[in-house]
């Protein structure tokens, strides 16, 4: 029997799963300390949880350049508390104003829209105390990604769009998916990358952090034309939301210039271009870290099933 | 001719103005850069910005522990950032709705809501951008003094005490007070004082720590009681918004406990007891800095009167 493509990377987020929830449960605050409203508010967008991508994005970027996961686990899981305020914040009224959220009612229509915006604006705070335990680096790391230049500006420009509005063109998908997606996921594997590092050593070399970087970037793009793709192609079952839900809102996706063969064609082939770059990374690492390159030979394996994995996936 | 009490901190604050102001136009992207409406509300909501007291609680902590206070420019003036992105989020229909901040229209009269809510997510991330150059630790100890434990905490709790609703005592009051703009106001001199040491210095003794936190907790409740005065006592002109407004809102408020005249003198009693921790605060200074004490008197003489302009101010 042939192992799945990724099923490498999904044992290895099964194996930390615990772990993360863990981690993040010691970075909330009990759902019942005041002020009560706040904090069930921030435990509702938490718990339950779905795969955790972005943490364990962090875990392998620290697992890929023999870095100590144990010290790279509370800023990895910390990334989940900026994702996750994202989508509370997305979900608000004033933005796409959604109801639903993994099938469950969103934040702001269980508390309200005052007590949605100030979780989402303390998730996002809480993240970078989780982050600050992995150094001032992985802090700047994920705040330019996360911030006007990414992820929040990647925000703004899809709003913009949607409805028809503005360019309609390959470029103008790339803009929006490398910011509002891709930015968050680079940053995982650096911030993981970062945070796992062991005190006293030289600080991540410029030339592994740019390729590790590179990598991310292609992992993202991919992840997010096959998230377009998803939207046409998954179940509600599948998705845990209604599918052509992007088709509803107009919205501007990669499927939607170029159509669906291409989309998933191209997803494919940055996917393969990111498997490509596993060794390099890894022989850049363990020279650095002054370790046999077998000792990365497991980190190797599940940098290249992340990115089939990107690609594969059915939710 | 007797200067007003806390001259000695407006003449600190009038001579750093320029270079802080600089900083924040350093930090953020042009107001012109894609995408646009979000850069533009950005700018909207810092430019031309107020006394910016925030940056220089961070100088004066700087300035109290005998740190480089070019090291504290930066993040110090990120600090307004995340001060500036709270009144954003504030002035939202769904919490204050206000219309007019400092005599203009507010960030979503102008922009919209979205872009003003994506705006203040913005101002927050880059706020921890620019404090990452003070350290992990001014990180650390800035997210956790504006979340849901610190400022957030307290916004939700206020909110919630609005119209009557909830307890209304003394304890209440401070409660809210000490979260709401008490923890920034310690925070601020605490990141000053982080991201000003010099590097390869042991870190900032605890002891220390403790004093200002100590010293900033006294700042914060006085400030902030004379603030609840300043709104039955000030014009608009003074306050650039209406006066009566919490009156309005029936905000929870320490006059609104305590009346006017004792809330006037338990402010001072406040400062008063800020300004008699001074002296310790920079002998200690100077002894883990190992210079003489007169070369922190400059500094003693700024934290005595920024307690006193924290309850003599008119604005």
């Amino acid at each position: 029997m042939t192992a799945a493509p990724g099923a490498g990377f999904v044992a290895f987020s099964q194996r930390w799963l615990a772990r993360v929830e863990t981690a993040l449960r010691e970075l909330l605050p009990p759902a019942d300390m005041p002020p009560r409203t706040l904090h069930a508010a921030m435990h509702h967008a938490m718990f339950p949880g779905g795969k955790r991508l972005r943490p364990m994005l962090g875990l392998l970027g620290c697992s890929a350049t023999g870095g100590d996961l144990e010290r790279a686990l509370r800023p990895s899981a910390a990334l989940e508390l900026l994702h996750t305020y994202s989508l509370v914040h997305d979900d608000l009224p004033c933005m796409d104003d959604d109801d639903l959220r993994r099938g469950r009612p969103t934040c702001h229509k269980v508390f309200g829209e005052a007590a949605a915006l100030l979780a989402g604006d303390a998730l996002l705070t809480l993240a970078f105390e989780g982050v600050a335990a992995g150094g001032a680096a992985a802090v700047a790391t994920l705040a330019r990604a996360a911030g006007c230049l990414g992820m929040v500006g990647g925000q703004m420009a899809d709003l913009e769009a949607e409805g028809g509005a503005g360019e309609r063109s390959l470029a103008a998908v790339r803009w929006i998916h490398d910011r509002k997606t891709g930015a968050l996921i680079t940053a995982s594997l650096l911030v993981g990358a970062l945070a796992g590092q062991r005190p006293g050593r030289a600080p991540l070399p410029d030339a592994l952090r740019q390729m590790l970087g590179d990598y991310g970037d292609r992992l993202g793009r991919a992840f997010q034309i096959a998230d377009d793709c998803l939207d046409l192609t998954g179940t509600a079952a599948e998705l845990g939301k209604n599918p052509l839900a992007d088709l509803a809102h107009d919205k501007l996706t990669w499927p939607a210039i170029v159509g669906l063969p291409a989309s998933l064609r191209q997803a494919q082939e940055l996917a393969d271009a990111a498997v490509a770059m596993a060794p390099a990374i890894v022989f850049e690492a363990a020279s650095w870290q002054q370790v046999p390159i077998d000792a990365l030979d497991e980190a190797r394996g599940l940098l290249q099933d992340a990115a089939l994995y990107a690609v594969h996936r059915r939710s």
